[in-house]
């Protein structure tokens, strides 16, 4: 699969719904018919190997990820966990158990966000607003060439949604996409939380002036403000709110000339927290610490929520089932939580749902750079497997 | 002449070579014929009018400024000086004095650097290199725009040098762009230098990482150094260059994304000293500083020098000329520096210049907010003439 959309440099480049993406799509589907596996399409363009192994009328226990990349992204980040549950489905028909479920590998559209950002989780949630589709993250244009090309349409999107009633569980396998495993030396990770994400756009606003004729005492540069904050947020997080970050990705300068003292400067801010306490309290104490920078350098400040995603825990059950199964592998195992965000956000709100995570080399990721050891993709294989018995046997322990 | 170009918020929009400034040189033309003065364009396109009030082979006496504007900006900016130019030797011709000089106001192309920058006294006194006009600040396209509009040359602009042999002295009224004369109370202010001017593009080199997975103090975040050094070259400047400025007027963060650490945070930065000591020693302080910096955050550091103009001292001849004329008037007069580039620190290169400053209020400049009292005016205008009259007889004081 690594092959599709290759970069040379050991990564891919796999954006949602273009040619490269569609062709991975197009490699899973003949494994899961070379299979002997039903194919499926959803409306949100979500594909699926589905095996019947439950009794008639027996929910579906989901297991997936995603095959689409951030652009020249890395070979592992979603696909080791499609195709691990993609290989769970197959050795469970091999060896032809009976489980108190059905079982599905689903591939869900566009996770990464070249588009909308978890759209097809999103969809099947029932999550996905007619906003999201309107003001699209990759803008309309890409959005529009995307749906055509994958005979999609935003009504369908829309519609997408599955019953929670017919759904058992969602479990996925991802890469940690950091080193906290590595430096625990840790096999296996068990996901309690994924963290919830929020985004600002904070402006400082102070006054232009004449870079060579106006004193240093005399302006108001809101350059000043904007690198104060910027400093500031960083201890404040690292002191009050440990295990949370926050990042000031971007700036921009306006009029952003060399003679010209910065009348505005507006900046990127996003911070994430895995629980809710920690979630509202740093979104507080950020906006209150912006308007003493702004005070203190005598600016104003303009003030832009972008949305939130709130933290999602992970079901105890999951947790529970997946820690047993690495457990019963012999595999070192550590609670840790997610910082970025995954499908199973998506799916928490219809079923228990549980990620594990598996050591990333040098904790890279969104880069060609990502590489996770094949005995470390073996295993994650393995927990996901077991993981998944021992969570339908849990359901229905007859 | 604020009527042309008027922006209908008390400011100009006349930017060099463009129609609006066209129009008003068409305008300066028109007053210049007016008044029986000879009108004059040399292959830079500067406008003159010139009277022969000295005897034959007699040098001339340049007084001037600009009728260009900053995009957007003010009235009274170059347009002052020019209009009380031509005032000077309006009265000269009325009162029918004979001078050990001839005199000539003179318009030069392009003060402001919407195309190079002082290119039409630059090309007067053969500083303007190809260099500039291969890439000009503005773009090349602009330039080749305005000069076509024009009817001017490149090759005419580098053959534009007058011969200083020619040349008595330059003497320029002008607003101060500051608050100083207005803070100390005094109505003209004789300038002592004009600040050189120096800047850099900085680039501080981290590396590119997920905002959401990787933990605050393990990332190497160039948006740190970029913003303490921010604050800390305002603090060095303020502390140890009293006197002295700098600027922090743009950064580019690249990616540039809410959800990626900044790899490369590139500032631009500007400082401007009145005299050679300081600005020499600052650009040591600076660089160090932002080496400094880069340290302590564990990032690289790319330094880029982008050119320098040294500080230029104005003539003691000519400061002298322009004091007595002010006491002579009973005009409370100060010395002091600009920190703002004039026309006159490429004369200076050719000939003994001065200037002269009218308060600004609120020290606003290169704004529609751009205001100087009538009175301000005339008093400036007044000193500019008596001025001339003192700086030509101290030439030739027969």
């Amino acid at each position: 699969m690594a092959e599709i959309g290759a970069t040379g440099d050991g990564g891919v480049h796999r954006p949602a719904l273009s040619e490269t993406h569609l062709a991975a799509r197009d490699w899973f589907r003949s494994r899961v018919l070379d299979a002997g596996l039903e194919f499926r399409v959803d409306s949100a363009g979500n594909h699926s190997a589905f095996l019947a192994c439950g009794p008639s009328g027996a929910p579906v226990l989901l297991l997936g990820s995603h095959s689409d990349s951030v652009p020249y992204g890395g070979r592992f980040d979603g696909a080791l966990g499609l195709v691990a549950a993609l290989e769970t489905l197959r050795v469970v028909k091999e060896a032809e158990v009976s489980l108190p479920v059905h079982l599905e590998a689903i591939d869900f559209t566009d996770e990464e966000g070249t588009l909308v950002g978890l759209m097809g989780s999103a969809a099947l949630a029932g999550m996905l607003g007619e906003g999201a589709l309107q003001d699209p993250r990759g803008g309309v244009d890409a959005l529009e060439h995307g749906l055509a090309r994958a005979g999609l349409t935003r009504d369908g999107l829309l519609k997408a949604r599955r019953d929670p009633a017919t759904l058992a569980g969602y479990l996925e396998l991802h890469i940690e996409q950091g080193a906290r495993l590595l430096n625990a030396r840790a096999r296996i990770g068990i996901v309690t939380s994924i963290a919830g994400i929020n985004s600002y756009r904070l402006t400082f606003v102070g006054q232009a002036d004449h870079a060579g004729t106006t004193k240093l005492d005399e302006r108001r540069d809101a350059s000043l403000g904007a690198s104060a904050f910027t400093l500031a947020v960083r201890d404040l997080v690292l002191r009050e709110f440990p295990g949370c970050v926050v990042t000031v990705g971007d700036a921009r300068y306006v009029p952003g000339a060399f003679n010209i003292v910065p009348e505005r400067v507006t900046l990127s801010l996003e911070f994430r927290a895995p629980d809710f306490a920690k979630f509202e309290q740093m979104e507080v104490k950020l906006v209150q610490r912006a308007e003493e920078e702004a005070d203190r350098f005598e600016l104003g400040l303009e003030i832009e929520a972008l949305g939130k995603c709130d933290p999602t825990p992970m079901s105890q059950f999951a947790q529970q089932a997946l820690a047993d199964a690495a457990q019963s592998l012999g595999l070192a195992c550590l609670s840790l939580t997610s910082g970025a965000g995954h499908d199973a956000q998506s799916l928490a709100q219809l079923c228990p749902a549980g990620m594990i995570f598996v050591p990333s080399v040098g904790g890279a990721s969104h880069s060609p750079r990502e590489f996770t050891e094949w005995e470390d993709c073996v295993n994650g294989a393995n927990v996901l497997l077991q993981g998944a018995l021992r969570f339908a046997s849990v359901l229905n322990p007859a």
